[in-house]
């Protein structure tokens, strides 16, 4: 349901509101193998209490130095139930009321609302074609220190970001981590789409330029695996990762799920299914895209994503928001508001959809309805 | 390994210290068919996002309500990661540091550990043959009342109690629970073993009495089916309740496995699990206190539990628990020593030993072991 400017959707609804996966091209016979492996070779280690399965945080450590992490260790690395459990621990850890943490706008508010939480103030720079915008930061940065205010960390997700889909190039990450160290603040990166690459090079995560301890970087299994295993991960420094770990009062991450998670990535079979996941993200953002150019009105502006889970759109002066939000429940189609993904109110002409969850069809027909809204909207 | 008291186990050490689950009687093949089941009938529930499972809070209520607790529903039942979950996160919201927290002694010294982690002064009421001494108790409370102090919450394990095995009868319950009425002092019910119930009739646990809102209980599936699947539960308070959810920010408990854990245990699958498990229990029970009947020296006090999984020792005033430590070393066998199941450095003259984890012929010959180890050591 996305989020209370919409009410209950009606019967009907396509929704192309939240970023779940496609429930179509889950492992689910590999899962299934996987647990009966696990179960077969080692139901002690499955079964009964223990620490977190040591051939996970390898597995992690070894996927991360693959993308260019040369620091991941078995020292640096915690598996996390889910990465929202980092997202909310660690401003629990860092946060004092009134302390300041800068974010993207637009960004992932589930994140924001947790720096809220424990209190902090919120400083947002604005997300251009390239992701953050660095001069924005850097001006940012300076006048804040003008005022006395380090902030606690900059949180950012450089790689086809939520919602924008945009990419940070490895030039801008270098520029955002030698702020980061020239202001003494820690980089928050979540890199939760990053394996999800349509096209295009792989661009290093920032953790891995990171050489000085700048830059704490959370992933997760949501994307790649499933959301339901509740499996994440975070890699940083040694401190933090302690720090963290200490206040995961859940304890272990479950003898059992870091086990079938890991039999079910191992030998490649991870690697395969994430190819196999972007060809069809890739269809399928494809296949909203051409159907946005044949049924938006022309002057509805949006990003062509290279991965990730989202098309952003920005609309034109005389079609708000509320107005499209208004006719696409009459057209029984949603999506999630562009207010939705920013701190402040703003956002009130721009809209993310998910391409993600829906099949082909009904992403056709989704994107047809919304056309057919936002002509609504403006007569 | 057994704590700091014992380093490194030698090689062929047989351990009679953790209360760990018998592998050899975990469901293997019901959790491999729950799996496919799960997965096959609503993979995208199962893998996708979503809250915690209704139709495990449902199980657990109905469960609840079998055993005497009218009151547990939907509103009132939380899943959390493992009991450990709740006994780390019920202090972060109910303790400010020097509050007082009433726990019984000895007791579950991971409970005190995580309750002093959060600044609470620690009061240890004496645990008799009938569980915590209910007359010490409300000494206690006037004692406290006397000089301003309110205790937050008292810690009880009422049923197959940890370490000593002890069953408090009803009718203790009844004063238990009119005394945290009188004083209005929070019960914190760990209902751990409650299950484990080889003979005598069932009593119902405190939250069973409870009118007024004055008993936190929680429960596991750690000991009735696995610790590996890492859930448990929490039922009392609205209020309380509604807290704890907030506070766990892992979010759900696990779309995944609060399914497979729900499947395996429907149509009374679980129940008759648990009376499988009893059987074995009973047995392995029978055979340490045979063991102990024949190789301890005569004067070694123990108590014969009614349920749960340890039998706990009281040694005479010339065999303090260190000497034996020492020789169990050479003999190679282990246990838990007293002094790791109180707050206070007492228990020097007790040990705790546990019939859960290991296999019948480990069992005598632990025993044997522990014996010659305890001869050893006063001679």
């Amino acid at each position: 349901m996305p989020g209370p400017e919409w009410g209950a959707e009606p019967e009907g609804t396509i929704s192309l509101a939240y970023g779940f996966a496609d429930p179509e091209h889950f492992p689910v016979a590999e899962i299934v193998e996987a647990t009966a492996e696990v179960l077969g070779e080692d139901v002690n280690g499955a079964l009964n209490y223990g620490p977190t399965y040591a051939g996970l945080i390898r597995l992690v450590a070894q996927r991360l130095q693959a993308r260019g992490v040369a620091h991941a260790s078995a020292q640096n690395v915690l598996i996390s139930y889910g990465s929202s459990q980092i997202l909310a621990l660690l401003p629990q850890i860092m946060i004092d009321p009134g302390d300041t943490v800068i974010v993207e706008a637009p960004c992932f508010i589930g994140a924001v609302r947790s720096f809220q939480e424990v209190g902090a103030t919120i400083e947002s720079v604005p997300v251009r074609e390239n992701g953050m915008d660095i001069d924005a930061l850097a001006t940012m940065l300076v006048t804040l220190q003008q005022k006395g205010v380090r902030p606690k960390f900059i949180y950012v997700t450089p790689t086809y970001q939520n919602p924008t889909g945009t990419l940070m190039p490895l030039e801008n990450r270098k520029r955002l981590l030698a702020l980061a160290e020239q202001f003494g603040v820690l980089i928050f990166e979540d890199d939760a789409y990053g394996d999800l690459r349509f096209e295009g090079e792989a661009i290093p995560p920032i953790v891995a330029l990171d050489t000085k301890g700048w830059v704490l970087h959370i992933g997760t299994f949501s994307k790649i695996l499933a959301p339901g295993v509740r499996m994440a991960w975070a890699c940083g420094p040694e401190a933090i990762i302690q720090r963290l770990a200490k206040f995961k009062v859940e304890g272990s991450s479950g003898p059992f799920m870091t086990r079938v998670v890991e039999r079910f990535a191992a030998d490649g079979r991870l690697e395969s299914h994430i190819s196999d996941l972007n060809a069809t993200y890739r269809r399928k953002r494809d296949v909203m895209v051409e159907a946005i150019k044949e049924h938006f009105p022309a002057d509805v502006r949006y990003i062509v994503p290279q991965g990730g889970f989202f098309v952003y759109c920005y609309l034109p002066t005389d079609m708000p928001t509320v107005a499209v939000i208004k006719h696409a429940r009459d057209h029984k189609v949603s999506f999630l508001p562009g207010m939705g993904c920013y701190a402040n109110g703003q956002g009130t002409h721009e809209i993310r959809l998910a391409f993600s969850y829906q099949n082909d069809a009904n992403i056709i027909e989704g994107i047809r309805r919304l056309g057919a809204a936002m002509k609504a909207a403006r007569a």
